[in-house]
Parts: C-alpha cells; sequence; structure tokens
C-alpha cells in the first residue's frame, strides 16, 4: 500500500526482495506507529532473526519472508557441487523454520518454494527457481488478499460505520490485507465510510498499526478503547464489523482470533449488525474438531500491566532510545499481577460470513464446501 | 481500610479533618498507585482546588470533602458578625460547588452541613455544629458503604471468581467503598476467593486503582485487559459480576456507570453469570425518565491515544516528575484521533439487582418500592 515519507508517497510492500544484494527488505514494524523504516538482511540468518525479533510479524508477511530467506539463502550458496547445495539449503530451512517455531506460514511458503525449485538440474538453475518461486509466493499472497477485497467490497455501502480489531491489514500480509482488504476496495472505488480502531489492548495493534495504516491511505477512521464498541454499537453508530482471524475451523466455523474479538462478536449480535471474518484459504483449520482444542497462549502479564510509546511533556527527557523512541511504563499497581489470554474463540453462531479469496461464505457450510476452498485432506 | 506504608499498616479514611489545624486530610489519589502520600489542605480553597485538580475524585469522597471544606472555611472565620459571617459562608459555598460543577454530592453534602449549621446562634455554635454535620456526612457515607457490604456479603461464596469494573472502591468513598464493599465483608468473614480487575481503559482505574486497594487489603486478584473477559467467561473462570454505578434510575433500573459496563452486562448474561450493582442511594436518579437521555460525557481523545505510567527500564531516564514519577506516552498512530465516551448505559434486563445500603433489589422494582430506598419527590 502507499506510504507517505516526508513529500513522498510510493506503494510498499511489507516485504521484497533486493536480487541484486540478495537481501530480504522489511518494513521495521517495531518502530511504527512512530517512525517508518525499510531494513534489509544481508544473509538468511539476519532474515530469521528479523522473523524472531518481529521485525515482521502477521501470518502472510512471514510466510513470504521465509520464502525470501530460502531463496536468499540458496543464491548465497558458491560452487556447483549439488550434495553440499542440498545440504546447505536444508540448514537454511531449518533455521528459518526455528525462528517463529508455532507459525505454519513459513514452513507452508517455503515447502513450495523448495517443490518448485526441484525442476532445477544445477545449483545455478535451483538459485534462480528459488528466487522465482519466492517471488510467485509473495504475489499469490498479495493476490489473495485483493481477491478478499473483491469479494468484501460487495458488503461496504456508502456512509457505512465499521468497526476492526487489532491488525489484519497489509502489514500483516504482503499487501492489501485481509480484514482491511474490503475497506481498501471501497475506498478505490470511491465509496466513502468511516472506521473505528479498536485500540486492541494489551499490545494496542490497533492504535498503532492499523491506525497508521489508515492514516497513510487517508481512510476516514477514529480509535477507541476497546470499552466503547457496545456503547457506540447500542447508540447505532457502527453499521459492520470486519476482523480477520489467525485459525478457523473448517470443520464448525469457529474462529480464533486477537483477545476481545469474541466480545465484539457478541455486541454485535445483540444489536443486529453483521460480522465478518476475513481470511486467506492458509488460515482454514481442516483438522480440528472444536474450538475449545485450539490452544490459547497465556503471553506475559507485562503487557496488560503497562504500555509502549513515546514519553511526550518537555519535562520528561528520554535519554537512549530503541522501539522507535518508545519506552515502556508500568500503568498498574506496582504489586499486581496480570492474566494476559492473547486469543479467544467466536463459536460459528455469531458470525455472519467469512470472507475468503473464493468468495463469502456462512460458517457453517466451509465444510460441506470444502472443495472450493482449497481443502486437502492431511494426515491430522 | 488499612493501607501500608513501610513496615506500618494502619487504618485511613479517605477523607478526614485535621481540627486542630483546620486541614481537610486527603489521599493523594494522582500518585497512587506508585507512591502513597497524604495531603492537607490549609484552607477551603486549596480544598475546592483539590477537588477540582482531581486530588480525589468519586462521589462519596468528594461529597466529604466538599462537607469538611465548608466547616473548614466556617471555622476560618475571626469575629462575632453573624451577617458577615452568612456572607462568608455562600461565598465558600460557591468556591466548593464550581471546584465541580456537575457532580451532584458536593451540593448535597454542603447543603446538609448548612441545613444544620442552623441550629446554631452565634457564629462560634455555628462553626462548631458545621464541624459536627461535615463529621456526621463522612460517617454516614462510611456507615452506607458498610450497610452495602453487610447485603452483598451473601452473594459471595467460596472459591468464587469476581470480576469488577472501575473503581468503585473505599478511594471513591469515605471508606469501604460500593462495588467493593461486599468483597471486603466476605475477606472479614474469612470467606476466600479471587477477583479479576478489568483493566478499565482508558484511564485505567481498575489497574491502578482497584488494584491498589486490593494489593492493599490482600485481597486475591490479577488485573486483566478489557478484552479478556469474554474469553473467561466462556472458559467458566468468573461467577459473579460487580460493579458501581455513576447515576441508576430510579423509574426504570438503567444504570449508567464507566465506559464498557453494559459490555460485560452483556457478556455475563449470555453466560448466564450474576451480575450486580452496587449504590449508595444518593446514586439513583428519581426524576429521569429514560437512559437515553443520560447525557454521557466525550473526554478528550488523548485518553485513548496513550498511557499514564511509570517509565521502566535502565535504557531511559526521566527527569523531572509528577504524578507520583508517571509520565504520559504516545500510544497510538500520531497521526490518528481517537472518540472517548466516558460513561454507558446498561439497561435493567441485564442486572440481576442492585446492592443498597438499603438491601438488594431487583432494578424493575426500585420505582415499586421507592418508599424504602429515601426517595423523596424533587422538582424535575
Amino acid at each position: 500500500m502507499n506510504v507517505t515519507v516526508g513529500r513522498q508517497t510510493r506503494h510498499y510492500r511489507t516485504v521484497t526482495f533486493d536480487s541484486a544484494n540478495n537481501s530480504v527488505e522489511l518494513i521495521e514494524q517495531r518502530l511504527l506507529p512512530h517512525r517508518f523504516e525499510i531494513v534489509a538482511t544481508r544473509d538468511y540468518r539476519e532474515t530469521a532473526r528479523a522473523i524472531t525479533d518481529m521485525v515482521v510479524r502477521g501470518a502472510g508477511a512471514i510466510g513470504a519472508t521465509a520464502a525470501y530467506g530460502l531463496a536468499q539463502g540458496a543464491r548465497a550458496f558458491r560452487g556447483n557441487n549439488f550434495e553440499k547445495f542440498s545440504a546447505h539449503v536444508d540448514t537454511v530451512f531449518q533455521t528459518l523454520q526455528a525462528a517463529r517455531p508455532t507459525a505454519v506460514d513459513p514452513v507452508n511458503a517455503m515447502l513450495q518454494v523448495r517443490a518448485q525449485m526441484q525442476a532445477g538440474e544445477t545449483v545455478a538453475e535451483q538459485q534462480a527457481l528459488a528466487l522465482a518461486a519466492a517471488e510467485d509466493f509473495a504475489n499469490e499472497d498479495a493476490a489473495h488478499c485483493a481477491a478478499i477485497g473483491r469479494h468484501g467490497v460487495k458488503l461496504i455501502r456508502n456512509g457505512m460505520r465499521i468497526l476492526t480489531h487489532c491488525n489484519a491489514g497489509w502489514l500483516a500480509f504482503v499487501d492489501v490485507g485481509s480484514a482491511t482488504a474490503p475497506l481498501y476496495a471501497a475506498q478505490a472505488r470511491g465509496k466513502k465510510f468511516h472506521v473505528f480502531c479498536d485500540e486492541t489492548r494489551p499490545r494496542s495493534q490497533g492504535a498503532t498499526l492499523t491506525a497508521w495504516e489508515f492514516a497513510q491511505q487517508n481512510i476516514s477512521h477514529q480509535i477507541i478503547a476497546d470499552n466503547a464498541a457496545g456503547h457506540l454499537m447500542q447508540r447505532g453508530e457502527i453499521d459492520l464489523v470486519i476482523v480477520g482471524s489467525d485459525r478457523t475451523l473448517g470443520r464448525t466455523g469457529e474462529v480464533a482470533n486477537k483477545i476481545g474479538t469474541y466480545t465484539k462478536a457478541v455486541l454485535a449480535q445483540r444489536h443486529g449488525i453483521p460480522f465478518y471474518v476475513a481470511i486467506p484459504l492458509s488460515t482454514i483449520d481442516w483438522n480440528l474438531r472444536r474450538g475449545s482444542d485450539i490452544p490459547i497462549e497465556e503471553r506475559d502479564g507485562s503487557e496488560v500491566l503497562g504500555a509502549w510509546g513515546v514519553v511526550q511533556g518537555s519535562k520528561f527527557k528520554v535519554q537512549g532510545s530503541k522501539s522507535g523512541g518508545r519506552a515502556y511504563v508500568r500503568v498498574a499497581n506496582p504489586a499486581s499481577g496480570a492474566r494476559n489470554p492473547g486469543f479467544d474463540v467466536t463459536p460459528a453462531e455469531l458470525v455472519t460470513g467469512i470472507i475468503t479469496p473464493a468468495g463469502i461464505f456462512r460458517p457453517g457450510d466451509l465444510w460441506r464446501r470444502r472443495s472450493e476452498l482449497g481443502f486437502v485432506a492431511r494426515p491430522g
């Protein structure tokens, strides 16, 4: 999407590849929203570290980063010894896989790259194919998000006020995003609408990343406390909810997403407001049979007990600065602890529809229509 | 309630009066939870400023502060001229009333003091009666909260996990608090329970004030993001919700309280969890006919866009420090704005019961049983 730096506006992807320098270029997401910077990793180890250190986050974005990282590692190999080359590629694969062990996207992305490499008969051929395959993966990710936008745009009517939660935007993918795709598509068609961004405590991705995206794209928006959506719905100020998902169960239509999503779905149902979930097909889990079986990560309490931000006011001088000048402040009572579940599960009955690159589906129809959704039977 | 400073634990009220020095003593609430300090105001103007500047907040607490402030002002008068004394008392009244113009408690408290003063026939007599009346008001406030505790304690069973929102604790009153009163009473009877404190963004009173109170009283508690309560209810980890109220409509049973309260009530109903509201009788509005007529204060967006806390980490040095060493950090995207409604209205159908000093009432029964609740017909 577009980013304006100084007086210049240009199009960026979250992840790109510089073939001349054999480097992966990433938007340094830890600096957002306070600073926009592109970092280039010089080798696959640095690329793995960028994934681990959250320079890049989001399913599609880390998938593309790992795909490019595998190509980067393969291209750095010197010589013609095919056996040594294969062993080297294995090492690169494992290093990038270990960078975010719980994520499935990097592995799937790299498997796709490795499969396409097999057509090459020399080291040089495989090196060239690796990069082409990584580019394919990134382009596909962007194309899938664009397709989500084409289907979802039908839901956006002029004058609508839309609620979104967390960041399922282009920063989480290669471009366009999932929950944001219908909005960007609607804007491109000249529709007028307003978005309320849930702050999304404790990590505040709505206030930081989603709001930054919307500001860059000139989309009318306001940040609200997570507590405020119910009140706005009650007063008739929200017409539609669109969120993303970390995992959607193909068998039941249950949706796992950032903590607080379930609450918004309950409120939307009470007020008769449509609640949509936008996802790429890779997010569908065809194996798990019950939402209650989805493991819910219990994250560190410090996220709840404080906040990251840029210290304001002339009375304060911050010396030394990391993370875009941000500091961590302890908000809560120092002697108190926290519970911090990172995700929750929304039952299918609260979900109006699932927006996918293949069209919009009722959550209860996913399994029956699984062939349209790219279902492939895999070992459980 | 008890506060431990260093190795010493002693009982404090939020507001007390030092008759030797003619000063009002207040817990400096802006420094909590990071520093505990008592400040003494030297004259009624300083007392008014303490109300304006939020040194003291909460309905009962500012009521008692204004009552003491009126006595303080009356007692500072030198001479026997009754007419001049009365004019002076009027000035004091108006100054304290203007300190928080939207609040009704300071006015009601001062009217009560002034009525009791009338029995005095000399300046000296009225001065003495003013202080006695202010003490009466503070004692009544504490007694009402204790009565809420006696009625509400029946709801607390051993092993319960209780959710509360914002701060309706003793810091908001003279002692004991409203929503917290049943918990303190249960603790005194040896019951074991655990409290989840909603962080309560954007001002975080749950994470700061309520958590501080519970830590001081050794009540088992954890802070959660406002987003997390729905998930905990879904997993069967919350048995009861108790909140306070800024205004409860006697005619309809609708409850206005801190933003986010409505959301918790909707979630509680979905999960069949009892939802109680604890209030002193002064909180009941017998005039207003519809909850939608309650004006909802739209507060400054900066509350949503950032947070107040103590800067952590050796990389950062904060020079100069106000508010207990706290700094304001900008969390959100700098180019984005916010909507910030301060309160919401929960309909009676979501409220299991209203805990008052006169007993527990169903919200729909308030009007029918208004004589038990101290209803006095007042002009509209």
